[in-house]
C-alpha cells in the first residue's frame, strides 16, 4: 500500500491551467496532486552568441523553487547569491527535454525562455515542470504564429516526464515527497508523445537496481507518460 | 480620467486569499488589482546573532519578482547572483513596517520571516505585499499561539500600505503600472490601523511637489489604508 | 534641550570645500558638523545602455563609507564582495536627487558619475551627499562648457537634502548620530532651490507619527533647505 | 567502424597508476585511452553540519577540468568565480556514486574528500573519475585502517562507471570524444561489483531511443563495467 | 632632469598629519607630494582564528582607492564585487611591513586593523601607505596602553617604505606618476628604523637591471627611509 | 647542514617533460624536486581590450593549485568562488615575467594564454613555474611559426626564476618546503639568460635582513639561474 493510498501504477490527479498569468506568452499552472509549478514560456527577439547569425533559434529553461514552497523554508538564491546545483541540474534537464522535441531552425533566431517557478512542492517538480513547459511552450509558439513571427509551427512532437522508483521493493509510479523520501531507487522519465526516451535519470540511494526492476520502472513510466500527453492534448484542445 | 476609469479616490478591487499554499505557517495571495502577490510566513526556531540571547524575536522580509510577472522578462535574480538595489530597498520596506506594529519582545526568540513573491505584476507591488503579508503574518502569529510557543500575542496593531500619486496635475489613490510610468510624483504610504504613519516614500519623477500637493495626498493615503486595514479585517473575520 | 545644545530649527555648521582633490572634474568637501564626505564629478564619456543614441546623457551616483568613518569599524565593501542594501538604498536616492535638477538633454551623451564617500560620519550622510554632489556637479558642469563639450549648462535648479525628526516627542532639524540613533521618527527630505519636494523619505522606529507632526517637520525641511541652498550659492560664489 | 577503429564492445586502453602523488591519502591517474584524470583521496578529520554528532562520516567529491584539457581552452572556473552546472553536475554524480558502496556508520566522523583533476580530455571524464575514485578511496580506507582511525573497512562493494551510447544507428561502449559529439544517445552508467545499477545517466541529443536500444544499451555496460571493476582489483592486488 | 625638478637622490615633500579624523584609535593623513592616503588604525577585541587561545595579537592591513583618486575615474570595487589582484598584493604588502616590527605576543589577543584609503594618487600609494600606517598603529597602540589593554607596548622598531627606480637610465628616489609610468625599473623597499630588509619588490618593466643598479637603488632607498623614519619620530614628538 | 642534505648553492634536480598532454601548443611538466607543476601555453585569436587593434600581442598566466598538491588539502578555489591573494599575486608574477621577454609586436594579435597548474607542491611553485612555463611558450611559439601565424619569433631571451633565501643565518638556494617554512628571509628572483634581473620579492619573515645577506643572496640566485637556463636549453634541444 502506497502512502497516499494509490495503485502502483497510478498517477496523481494532473490538472494543466493555461493562461494562469497574463504577461507570458505561455503561462500554465501544472499541479501534480500537491506539487503547484507555474512555467511561463516567453519568446525574446534574440539568440545567445552561439546562435547568432546561424538563422536558428535556441529553447532554455530557467527553475526555481520559492523559499516556502517546501514543508521547512529554504534559504532564497537570490539573496545566497547563487542558485544550487540541484537547481542547476533540474534547469539543464528542463531545457534538454524541451529542445529535443524543437526544430530550431523552424523556431528563426528567436529565444524561448522557460521559467519553472514552484509554488507548492510534494516531490515531482522536475517532472511537473517539464510537462508544463512544454503546454506554455505550445501556447507561446501559437501567439509567434500568429503575429507572424514563425511560418510553420517547430514543435514536432509532445514530450512530458514522470517518475518511477522502487518503494519497499515495489515499482511504482509517481512519487510524492513521503514516498520520494524512503525509496530505493528514483528515477525520472522523459518521453515524446510517440513514445522515444529522451532523458533517464536514475539513482539507487538505498540498494542498487537490477535489471529487471529496470525494465519494470520504464514500463511504468510508459503508462504514466501516455496519461500525461494526453492531459496535455485536452488542455490544448488538440 | 485615469486610465483604469477609476475616481482619484478609488482602490482597485482587493482581495486577501488566506491558505494559498499549504506548508507556510501564513500563506495569502493579495491581489490589488492585476498585481498578484504570494505572502508567506514562516516560523523560524532562531534569531539573528544581534537577538540572540536578549529574549526577543525578529520579523524580516524577502521580497521577489517571477522573471516573466512583468511585461518584458527581467533576469532571475538567482541566476544573475544578486538581488537588486531595488529588491533590496522593497524587502527592507517590507520588514521595518512589519516590525512597526510587532512587540518583539512577546514574540519570544522565534523569527517571523516573509516572503513575498510577485506573481503578476501591475503597479504598487511593494504596497500590495506589506498589506498581504500582514495578513500572513497574523496567520502564523496564531498557529504559534495554538501551538503554545507564544503565550499572548506580539501583533499590537494592523499595518498597510498604498501608493499615491499626481497624475496629470490629479492627485490620484493606488497607480497601476500605466499611471505609475507616466506620472510626475509617486508616493507610497505606510500607516497603522490607528491611523499613525509608519513610512512615507515619496518620489518626483517630473515636477516636483509641493506642499498643498503633499497635503492632498496624504488625505488620500488615509483614504485607502482604512479601507485595505477593513479588508484585513474581513479576511481575518475580526 | 538637544544632545548637541542646538535649537530645535538650528542646522549643525555647513562647510563646502571646493577643489578639495585634484583629478575630478569637481570635487567637493562637505561637512555637516562632524559629518564629512568627499563628493567628486567624473565627467564620463560614454552613457548607460539605455540612452546609447539618443543624444541624451545620464547623471548616476556611487556612496561609500570608509571602513573606520564610523565609531566601531564597519567590513569594507569590496573585501566583503558586495555593497549592502543600505548602500544600495543611499546611492539610488543621490542619484534620483541629482537628476531632477538636470535637464538630460542639454548634457549630450556624456554620464556625470558622482561618488559621495564619507570619510566621518556623524549622522546625516546622505543628505550631506546630496548637498556636496550638487556643488561638484555644477563644477564639473562649468568644466565641460569651458572644454566646449556641452553649449548650455544642463543645470536647471539648486538641489540640497537635509533631516528632519521627531526626538523626545519635538521635531528638530538636522539630527546627528545620537539624536538618530535615540529619535521616534527620522526623514530625508529633498528639495530644489525654488522649493519644491523631489524626495521624501520618513520612518517611524518608534510610536508612529501624526499628520500634524508632518506638517512640522516639513516646515522645518523647508527652513534648513533654504540655508543649505545659501550655502551652495556662496560656495560657488552665485 | 568507430572512429577508434574499436569494435562496439570495446573499452579503450585502461590504467590505475596508484601513489601518483605524494600527499593524498590515495592518490590514483586513471587513463581511459586518452582521458586522464588525477583522483585523490582525502581523509578529514570533521563532517559536514548534517552528519555532526551522528557517529557517521561522509564522502563527498570535486571535479575540476584544467583549462588546457580540452582541445581549445577552457575559462578556469576559479578566475571566473564559480563552477559551471556542468561542474556541479559531474561532482554530485561523483560523490553519491562512491557514498552507494560506503558503509558510513563504520567511517567514523571522518569525511572522504575525492578530488578528480582532469589532465586531459578525450570524452568519458565522468566514468574515468568514478572508477579511478574507487581506487583512491580503497587506499586512502587502508590509511584509515592502518593508523588504527577506523576499525573495520566501510567499503561494501566495488564501484566502476563507463559510457553507452548509439552512434550512426549502433549502440558501442566507452564512447570518446569524437564519437561523443557526434552520437544521437549517450548514457553514463554506474555499477557496482556485484552488478547491480546505482546510476543512470541518458541523453537523447538526436533521434529518441526505444526500450530495444535501452536494452543493447545495458548489456553493453554490465559488460564494460565488469572489466573495469577486474581493472580496480588487479590495480589493487585483490 | 626629473619632471618634477627634483634631484635623483630627492624625496617629495612629506607630511604626517595625526588625528585626521575622531573615531579610530590611530588616523593619520599621509603625504608624499601630491599623494595622500587616509590611514586609520582600529583596535578590535578579537583575533583570527589561527591566533584564537594563543595569547598572540594580529596586525593586518586593507586598502582601497577612491574611483576618482586617479587621473581617469576606476570602477568602485565595491561595486564590481571584488577587489583587484592589485589590490590585494598591496594590502598583503602593508600588512606583512608592519607586522615585521610588531611583537605579536606583547599585543594581546586584540587585532589592529588598518585601512589605507587613497584620497589623492600620484605614485607610491603603497609607500605613502606604509609610512603613514606605522604613525596610525603607533597612535592606536598608545591609546591602548592608555586604557590598560596592554602593559608594554609591543612596538619593536620604526618601518617606513619608499619607490626607488631606473628612469632614463637613472637610479631615482621616490617616483611620481608620471616617472613611474616611463620608467625601466620599479622598486618598493621596506626598511625598520634601524636601517634592515623587510620587503623588496622590484619589478623591470623595460630593460632588465643589472646588480650595479640594484645595488644604486638600495643606497638611495636607504636614504630616503632614513629622511622618512626622521618624519615619523617628529610627527609622533619622539 | 640543510634538512634535504644539499649544499648551501645546490638546485635540487630539475626535470623539464615537454608534451606532457597533448591538446596544448606547449606543454611541460617541470619538476624542482618534489615540486611539480603542469605548464601549458594556449594560443589564442584574441587579444585583451586595451590590445585591440594595436597590431601587438598579450602574453598573460593563470596559477592554480590542486586542492590535495598540498600536505594537508586546501579549499578549491573555483568552489569557493575566487582565487586567493596568492594566488592572484603569483599568476600576476608569472604574466609580467613571462612578457619581459617576448616582443609583443612580433607576436601579432595573439594571445599566449599560460596556465601553471601545481600537481605536487613542496615549496618554490612560483619559481618552477615561471621556468617551466617559459619552456611551455617556446614550443607555442614554434607550433604558431609552422602554422605561419607570425613570421619571426618574438622571444628575445631565456627567463628562469628560483628562490634563494636566510636559513639559519645561511644563504641558501632553492628552498623546499621545509626549510621555507623555517627562514627568515625567502626571495624569488627571476632572471634572463643575459642575466638580467627582472622581478625580485623578498621578505624578512624574521630578522631583516642586510645589504651584505642581500649580495650573498644575489650571488646564489645568478648561479642558480644560470644551471636552469642551461637546463631549459637542454630541454629545448638548443
Amino acid at each position: 500500500m502506497r502512502p497516499s493510498g494509490r495503485a502502483a501504477d497510478q498517477l496523481r490527479p494532473v490538472t494543466l491551467t493555461r493562461h494562469y498569468t497574463r504577461h507570458a506568452e505561455g503561462s500554465v499552472l501544472v499541479a501534480f496532486g500537491d506539487t503547484k509549478v507555474l512555467c511561463t514560456a516567453s519568446v525574446l527577439d534574440k539568440v545567445p552568441p552561439h546562435k547568432r547569425g546561424s538563422g536558428e533559434g535556441w529553447v532554455t529553461a530557467e527553475y526555481g523553487m520559492l523559499p516556502r514552497s517546501t514543508n521547512t523554508r529554504s534559504d532564497r538564491e537570490a539573496a545566497r547569491g547563487k542558485q544550487s546545483g540541484r537547481t542547476q541540474e533540474i534547469q539543464r534537464l528542463i531545457g534538454r527535454s524541451l529542445r529535443s522535441v524543437f526544430d530550431l531552425s523552424a523556431l528563426g533566431e528567436y529565444t524561448l525562455q522557460l521559467d519553472c517557478d514552484v509554488l507548492q512542492a510534494d516531490g515531482g517538480t522536475r517532472t511537473a515542470s517539464i510537462t508544463g513547459a512544454f503546454v506554455a511552450a505550445y501556447d507561446a509558439v501559437s501567439t509567434m504564429l500568429e503575429k507572424g513571427q514563425i511560418a510553420t509551427s517547430p514543435v514536432r512532437d509532445f514530450v512530458a516526464a514522470v517518475s518511477v522508483g522502487i518503494a519497499n521493493g515495489v515499482p511504482v509510479l509517481d512519487l510524492d515527497y513521503i514516498e520520494d523520501s524512503a525509496c530505493d531507487t528514483d528515477m525520472n522519465v522523459v518521453m515524446t508523445g510517440q513514445g522515444g526516451f529522451v532523458e533517464l535519470q536514475g539513482t539507487a540511494e538505498g540498494t542498487p537496481f537490477s535489471r529487471d526492476e529496470m525494465n519494470a520502472m520504464m514500463q511504468l513510466a510508459e503508462h504514466g507518460i501516455a496519461q500525461l500527453v494526453q492531459a496535455q492534448r485536452q488542455a490544448l484542445g488538440l
